[in-house]
């Protein structure tokens, strides 16, 4: 039977590699592998990792041998055990990969949770306002550097909030919307944060060592490649794609964007426009009932063509072939942004640089089925009232609000509390389901179609643990990117939109306080325990952020020119004195102004150097001295007599018996000009008594040349 | 006697570190000592220097015994001979720091130059039309990286120079000035070409082993630290001066960069007003005389002004108090460019964007002294000439041809031929009023005051060359700084205003083929021979190239948009049609145009390795992979009976025995469930028995799951 032959094959790999498995029932159709590898095992295989790093430069201390006594994180034990298992033959491990090839009936690899430890910290943190460098630690240890760096970076994130929090509080109480003030200072502070939080992953990568670990970067198992070539330097045969085929690929990127581009934005102005109709010129039957239609369409319509597109975004992704992981992931972060990046800001944008400037132009033609002109209302009144048509001056600080409170709220919900809830009725359901069969099954009625439920005889004292273990095989797999995204996005609004309504900050702020606990509880209750990966930053997503902040300076400038004039032109909100090329030259300047301050700021921050870099530094010195002191002394004795006969400070005696010897040497020497040169004075002292003759027969005394 | 106590210092401070040294007479006032290194004491040092690259991670081959053949190049031997003489006392070295604390009699430390050498190469080079690597590599191992680079920098620009060049002739050709097609392309030429050139960088630092040398800085001996601290980390005492501080002390470029602008800026507009007035306005006495004025002016007035503002600059520099010299260099050459680009690139900004488009309305107000106002034309007459002022269409045009060719042939003239025929007139004077003084000496005159000149009482073999190094220590230090700079200059009239006149590429073409060979001949024959510098850059400039690109995708789109329909307004070239919403808005496409193919070609070009580049990395990974193997190798041993343990492919048989020995493991470790959870199956066979057992008892067959 092939699945017999093939668990036997699972079970001989991993015992090659040293690892101890015991099998066990998982549900109807799955087997539970628990792999275990020896203490002997595991400090050997950790230690040949901390080789590599070395080697690779990633850490400084050079790993004592297997048998050493430095501390292993629970992360480091789980990552090279999981390297054991994944790694293919010749890097040492058993080369299994999960859902491909020959391994495609192993759906998944992962560590169990540690309920313990997360019930412990889930009850600390929620006592706490800001996470510890201590507890970010612990996080690290637990889940590893890349869901580190994610909390790390929201814990960084939260506590740069607190400034603008207070300050755009202020400022929405003194000065209202759209106040120069809180625009200059939210760029400002976007360019801070974005640079601090650079030269915080520095830090960060210093104290958790996992600096230039982008280096070792491990092959997609998915590439393929073109050709193979033997390397001409290492003497290695490996698969070649060629760079300018994927670039040539790489540029459907564009239509791709374009694409997205007019999918999204087609279905959210058509939504968008049906909205302003019904909600401001439609005065019709049903109004009330009317005005959810475009609500519904967007809810129901963007999530799908996002679907869509990103499904169409991976498959070009995939036809991108990259050769390595960290490749495919940063390609596809791009196009994953692009479209959220459309579907987050583009209503927004829609309403501020479209529906506000042009509605008075464009409004009058949306009424396209003539649904306004009814046989009762006369033609005459029906135009009266398009005339009258007036901007709705609070749209967009609603619009604002909604997706900055609303749409976070609903967002917290949809991510955290809704698949709890579906997870738990989902067992119960299950439980039902089994017990009703197993009445059934009792009850003898043969009618029943479904399949019997599996009764596990598991050994008793293991029932609880293997329940446990069966509930989080049925979780997903937690993926930080979604985590990052989602704050990426939440920090766009900030820095494009937020001089709409300054209390944004303050929304994101207690929404973060919330976001910060819930994550943790999220990947410690509804998803299985995540592979610790080793990082040194956010990713592209750092990329994004800049460009947000960038985009921000563009915007908020625009923002503040159009609207911060609306109190003075009365309530209609109209803004009729908007010229072109003041707006264009407020952007002009708001943008230069923003690259030159984020250059000063940049040059800045990178004089100040972060402590745990310093440290490292310190680190790498002082293992080069030490090097440099055993290279010098190793040979130094060989060339004492050299320094004594060198640095003799005696002349010489110019007798007879050594101008003898000088005239042997010259003439040993022959016609050589070069040789005789440097026979003329023997020792420092012959040339400081030449010297001396010379300065005293010199008219004046003066400057002393050199010259080698 | 002072001099005498300092140069027995001196001869006893080299011997001490192993330099043998010779005393000769050098001119009036001063001394050549001449030092030579033993060949052992040499590859010593040789040995230790590169210890030290490959602690820093500079070289990848760690350096076999100071007995090695490894070659060495002469530019390594000088700058290690030139390290043991300057470098402190704790490095190795003697410690001596020319004209400074008690070396301060010391005035020059340079190295000879190989006349030889110099002159064949001269020779072969004037017949070749592009250098090859070969030549290059030459290069660099004479005169060390720093100038290696300037010439491969030289070479590559000059190579790229081909394309605009024709292309640049065709459009000038076919389409004239303004050509959409012609700034299109030129921008992304620069593009191309910035980004080329920093891969070629790379490149050539892997090539020439200088990868990361920057980390290997020198202490600047000016540096005043604040307060001494002692290193935690390293334990050593250092300086230190705090970051902040000098960063408040750097807040003063701000007001300098304002006063270099506002200085220059008054010069050259007042200028530029006054030319415009005699020349356009002007119509009295002296007119043909009266034209010269503005030029006079600014060619005295700009040099001197910037000559002024250079040392404040250098004040300022100072005041900032780096502690590297790379940092002061980088500092001071970011102000040395603030200068260059207000003098250079200022007065075609001027006529471009303030004349053309606002002279009409500026230019009467210039006559603030009614100048044109004489007695005898009636004021009508006067104000008649005023209103049909014109704008001269082809003042643009001329200007840009002034500074591109005109400029740039004066240059050459004053940097290459002009010192070089003042050397040697002032060669000819010398030796005229030695002989002089000789004839008067001799006719026993008494009154002349003049001191009388030495007679050199040089060995008869040595009077050629010590004539040739008394020559050579009266040539003035090379900074490759002033030439890169020129170059940078030159690139940015390209970038900023080649479309104006689409020949500029062509110009510039043919002067550089002159320069490439004009600048060998200036280092060899009007310079010292500079001390060999190791750098893996052309350092800021190419910060400056990027800066000026970026700028040009302004400049081009405006100078394009203003101008190119000048043919169809007729020949006074006003322009009336210039919106400045439809200006601003070219600019901002432009611009942003600009960066996203910036941001495509970064992207792409980062894909491509460069090939020595990847050679390095291989380099890298071989070294890697034979310490792994050694490492792996050196502890596989003790592990081996493990091994065979892991892997046994039989189950033991299930005897009474082995039953007794569960059981009693089970008792030994208790009520301990975790370690009874994994005695349940012993080995991997076992464990695939009962695996196949538990699939052979599910309903479905599926999929496995594993767990760690």
């Amino acid at each position: 039977m092939l699945a017999i032959a093939q668990l036997e094959n699972l079970l001989q790999s991993l015992a090659q590699v040293g690892l101890q498995a015991e099998v066990r029932q998982g549900d109807e159709s799955s087997l539970l592998v628990f792999v275990r590898a020896s203490e002997k095992r595991l400090k050997r295989a950790v230690y040949r990792s901390r080789v590599r790093d070395w080697l690779y430069g990633i850490r400084n201390a050079e790993p004592t041998s297997a048998n050493s006594t430095e501390t292993q994180t629970e992360a480091e034990r789980l990552r090279v055990v999981h390297q054991m298992i994944t790694h293919p033959g010749e890097e040492g491990g058993a080369g299994i990969t999960p859902n491909h090839g020959e391994w495609k009936n192993v759906t998944a690899i992962f560590p169990l949770h540690d309920i313990e430890t997360n019930k412990t910290w889930m009850r600390e943190w929620s006592k706490k306002t800001f996470l510890s460098d201590d507890d970010l630690d612990q996080i690290r240890n637990k889940f590893g550097e890349s869901v580190g760096f994610y909390f790390s970076f929201l814990q960084s994130y939260f506590r740069f909030l607190i400034f603008p929090a207070v300050f755009g509080f202020s400022c929405w109480f003194l000065l209202g919307g759209f106040s120069l003030i809180y625009t200059a200072v939210n760029c400002l502070w976007c360019i801070i944060f974005v640079e601090y939080w650079k030269r915080q992953e520095v830090d960060l990568s210093c104290r958790w060592e996992t600096k230039n670990v982008s280096v070792v970067r491990t092959n997609r198992r998915e590439f393929k490649p073109e050709k193979e070539v033997i390397d001409e330097g290492t003497g290695e045969k490996r698969g070649v794609f060629p760079a300018t085929k994927r670039m040539q690929r790489q540029l459907l990127q564009i239509p791709f964007a374009l694409l997205a581009a007019i999918a999204l934005g087609a279905i959210i102005a058509t939504c968008f426009a049906i909205e302003i109709f019904i909600s401001e010129l439609y005065n019709g039957p049903l109004k009330t009932y009317l005005i959810f239609i475009p609500t519904i369409l967007v809810s129901a319509l963007v999530p799908t063509m996002s679907a869509i597109l990103t499904s169409i975004a991976t498959k070009l992704n995939d036809y991108e072939n990259h050769e390595t992981k960290d490749a495919y992931d940063v390609a596809l972060t791009q196009k994953v942004f692009v479209i959220n990046f459309i579907t987050s800001y583009l209503p927004i944008f829609l309403t501020a640089f479209v529906y506000v400037p042009f509605a008075s132009l464009i409004v009058p033609y949306l009424d396209v089925f003539h649904l306004t002109v009814r046989p009762f209302v006369s033609k005459e009144h029906a135009v009266a009232k398009q005339s009258h048509f007036q901007i709705d001056p609070a749209r967009l600080r609603n619009q604002v609000i909604y997706f900055t409170v609303t749409a976070q709220i609903v967002g917290f919900a949809m991510e955290t509390i809704v698949p709890y809830l579906k997870q738990h009725a989902l067992r119960k359901y299950k439980k039902y389901n089994k017990e009703r069969n197993g009445k059934l099954e009792r009850n003898g009625d043969k009618e029943s179609p479904e399949r019997p439920a599996i009764v596990f005889d598991d050994p008793a004292e293991e029932v609880q643990f293997l329940a446990r273990v069966r509930n989080e095989v049925e979780l997903s797999e937690y993926d930080v990117t979604d985590d990052l995204r989602e704050m990426c996005i939440q920090f766009g609004y900030l820095a494009l939109f937020s001089p709409t309504w300054p209390l944004v900050p303050l929304s994101f702020f207690v929404n973060n306080w919330i976001e910060l606990r819930s994550d943790f509880f999220k990947i410690c209750m509804e998803f299985r325990r995540p592979v610790p990966l080793r990082t040194d930053s956010i990713g592209p997503w750092l990329d994004s952020l800049g460009f947000l902040s960038w985009v921000g300076s563009i915007t908020s400038a625009a923002l503040v020119y159009m609207f911060s004039g609306n109190a003075q032109h009365g309530p209609n909100g109209e803004p009729t004195d908007i010229k072109g090329w003041a707006l264009l030259l407020t952007i002009f300047f708001s943008e230069h102004l923003y690259l030159i301050v984020r250059y000063v700021v940049r040059a800045a921050m990178a004089r100040i150097e972060p402590p745990n870099s310093r440290k490292e530094r310190a680190d790498r010195y002082l293992m080069r001295k030490r090097y440099l002191e055993s290279s010098i002394n190793a040979e130094g004795d060989e060339d004492d007599e050299e320094d004594e006969l060198a640095s003799q400070s005696q002349a010489p005696e110019i007798s007879r018996t050594s101008l003898e010897d000088d005239a042997r040497k010259a003439s040993l020497h022959g016609a050589d000009p070069a040789a005789r040169f440097w026979l003329h004075q023997r020792g420092w002292t012959e040339s400081a008594q030449v010297g001396a003759g010379i300065i005293q027969a010199q008219p004046v005394r003066g400057s002393v040349k050199k010259q080698q």
